[in-house]
């Protein structure tokens, strides 16, 4: 049966192409309230499909934005799965920096090798959908499912999530199952998939400096007035100190040195740092001195500074001391780090380097904790073998710098560990100006996930 | 005969009024290239205004924008005086904060004072329109000016009068006189006028910092690759010690202290630090420590950041690490401070702190000397009597903190002396929203202009 499901997943993989291509040109754009209806769209959108399919989807409302939430009306029996994916996607700025139009998805040839562009094709629109082009596979092709599939799609990963955990909670017996499946990581190459075991956690947060009441003329009163472009530099410039580490007070506190048993994992994926770092045009490491690179972006603690404003920052020049200015600043955490504990060390660290005649406020970007699952278990030993058999290579057991705070929260709310399977690449360009996405990871994820349900089935 | 050109001046003075809304309505910011025309429109409204007023007047260009230049087709015998005035104007952002639109102006009472709203009501085109209707009331009521007089508006003041001192090289035959006006300074205090004798020097200076050749996921990336946010604030954070002073190498090289008699004429006008600072509502200076308010903002060298940026600075959050970051310095200038060793000195400072992987670039904004003019001379003593005259109290003989490159041009140029004269107050608002010229400054320049000109005819 699995033979004809993949000769069904190749046939029609033109036209899988083409929902994905109407679900890429709606501009979900989370975290700007501006494209709340695109939102709603994309989970319309999304709902229909998975009722095309054959699944009972309804749009589920949230104080935010919505959950797309479906189940399969007549399961088989055996394991029951739940699988998650975002449908949201990041802004799209710097605009211009984009070859074509972000929400005009294109293919694109590079290499002899087809690329799917536009914002989302990766990150998550293209994942989420080869789960569910799979699942239609099966459905076409034997008419049901091999396992019991839910499914839960979120519109607020790029936005922090805050809707996320009430919600699992409060619909916790309907959506446990036996294990989840996420697919928002990456393979280990592009010809080598992963199984991602390791996540970095994250704090993200906005602080602003207000002094005057008002934008200053720095001819008038610079020298005498303060400066909040000053203010915010000193304290950004403070959180790090020469060797690269973070200087709150008990940043450190639950960071744990990385586990042989995964240290040998990690030695053996082979990893070339000077081509890492070359993808993206730098040669130097960055950060905390004395850790390889692959710990530096797994296994170790982080913080950047995402966006930092004040003054005049249009063309040419303006002689300003503006009244305020401000940074967005995340957090990426290992081991037992606390994301509440972070927060309030990093703004205790702020309001002592604010000086007098300056006021200072925030606004928290949601937070999780670092995660480790495990690296063997049942689930996980299916899934490894499905995807050697589709990939012919051994998928790598991979940590990822990013964060998922789903699936901590499915580990919290539910009980339930996640495998988290992926076909993004390094060099997608997630959350960047041409963002794109593989045409062999589409098709290749679809094949996966077809194998994948099957393995678990057994 | 003064008598009726300030009566006449009176009388006209609700026409007076509307020319300036004329002007005031025209959008010319001359650092935005998108304003460009809007610029020409402005030279081309003073020209024929010029023109009707009775002057021989000419838009003239230069590679940026143009000059308006004037000349009396009949000038009296006796001193010749060329007055200096500029018609472009800062931009409006954050447009937000603006009560009412900024190119439509307003009259709005405030505590029983009616003041003009605009961009540009003060700085410079309610300023430079005192002197122009000057010479229209004594036209109009003595049929000929009491002083040879010309003209010079610029329209490149708030971008960093690139074109300025060639066209003044240039032309220096036909702008040579006696000594220059020029209307761009502030009075003591709403009833006290001034003479402003010396100035802070500027330096505007632009820096751009690359690190990989995209904007990168900060998950992914985070601990290994550099952060150009990170380096900029670094970089900004480094310009100041804790006693407030200025790091750069040679930085004070060509401070002097006060002159002892400009000090004594400081100490007699009675400056009210906290009133300086409580009007924009700060309490603490910020400047160099041991140094009083006065001394920060007029005698001081300074370096401000007027604008910084780095990432993402919209709604909500984005987890990046931007591929650059820039940030926008001025630095002012006092005694013999030489602006293209200060701009060398900071373009080494910031070149030595880039670190690896990173490359900069500048973008130079503008440099010019501080100024000391004489605080005595013929055309000064008979300026201050007409002064006094009209406002019956004794012009204050000020220093400002801002930068009037031209003044400093035409003493290198045309080897001709300044008097800088003008009828803003410390509370206008230039180069920030709700922008004001009380309508007494308006009416008081006026008059104020008539009388300077019938005195420098003695």
């Amino acid at each position: 049966m699995l033979e004809q499901v993949l000769n069904k997943i190749d046939e029609d993989i033109e036209a899988s192409l083409e929902r994905l291509f109407a679900l890429l040109r709606i501009e979900s754009i989370s975290t700007d309230p501006a494209y709340a209806g695109a939102v709603r769209r994309a989970a319309d959108w999304l709902a229909s499909d998975l009722a095309a399919i054959g699944f009972e989807a309804a749009v589920r409302p949230t104080p935010g934005h919505p959950m797309v939430v479906a189940h399969d009306p007549a399961p088989p029996s055996g394991p029951h799965v739940l699988f998650y994916g975002h449908y949201d996607v990041q802004p799209v700025d710097p605009l211009g920096e984009w070859a074509s139009p972000p929400f005009e998805p294109q293919i694109v040839t590079v290499d002899g090798r087809k690329r799917i562009v536009a914002r989302g094709a990766s990150d998550d629109k293209g994942q989420l959908l080869t789960f569910l082009e799979a699942c239609r596979a099966w459905k076409k092709a034997a008419g049901s499912l091999p396992v019991n599939v839910s499914i839960i799609l979120e519109g607020e990963e790029e936005s922090g999530s805050a809707n996320l955990e009430p919600f699992l909670a409060g619909h916790a017996a309907e959506l446990r199952a036996d294990v989840a499946l996420v697919c928002d990581t990456a393979m280990w190459s592009p010809t080598r998939p992963a199984i991602t075991i390791m996540l970095r956690g994250l704090v993200g947060e906005e602080f602003v400096v207000t002094a005057a009441d008002r934008d200053l003329h720095s001819g008038l009163f610079g020298g005498a007035a303060r400066n909040p472009n000053h203010v915010v530099a000193d304290i950004i410039a403070g959180l790090h100190d020469a060797e690269g580490r973070v200087t709150l007070p008990g940043f450190y506190d639950g960071v744990v040195d990385l586990p042989d048993e995964i240290r040998q994992i990690w030695d053996s994926l082979g990893f070339d740092p000077a081509a890492f770092l070359g993808t993206v045009g730098l040669e130097v490491p960055a950060g905390e001195a004395g850790r390889s690179v692959l710990e530096q972006v797994w296994a170790r603690p982080t913080c950047e500074v995402n966006g930092m404003i004040g003054g005049y920052t249009g063309e040419g020049f303006k002689t300003v001391i503006p009244a305020r200015a401000s940074a967005k600043v995340s957090f990426r955490l290992v081991g037992k780090q606390d994301p509440d504990r972070i927060r309030e060390a990093f703004r205790a660290f702020v309001r002592s380097r604010v000086p007098a005649d300056c006021s200072v406020s925030f606004i928290p970007h949601g937070g999780s904790p670092a995660l480790q699952l495990p690296h063997d278990g049942r689930f996980l030993e299916r899934a490894r073998q499905a995807l050697a058999d589709e990939w012919g290579i051994e998928p790598g057991l991979i940590g990822s710098g990013g964060s998922i705070p789903v699936v901590g929260m499915f580990k919290q709310a539910l009980g339930m560990d996640s495998l988290m399977i992926g076909f993004a690449l390094d060099d997608d360009r997630i959350h960047s100006p041409n963002e794109k996405y593989e045409l062999a990871s589409f098709r290749g994820g679809i094949r996966s996930w077809a194998r994948v349900l099957a393995a678990l089935a057994e």
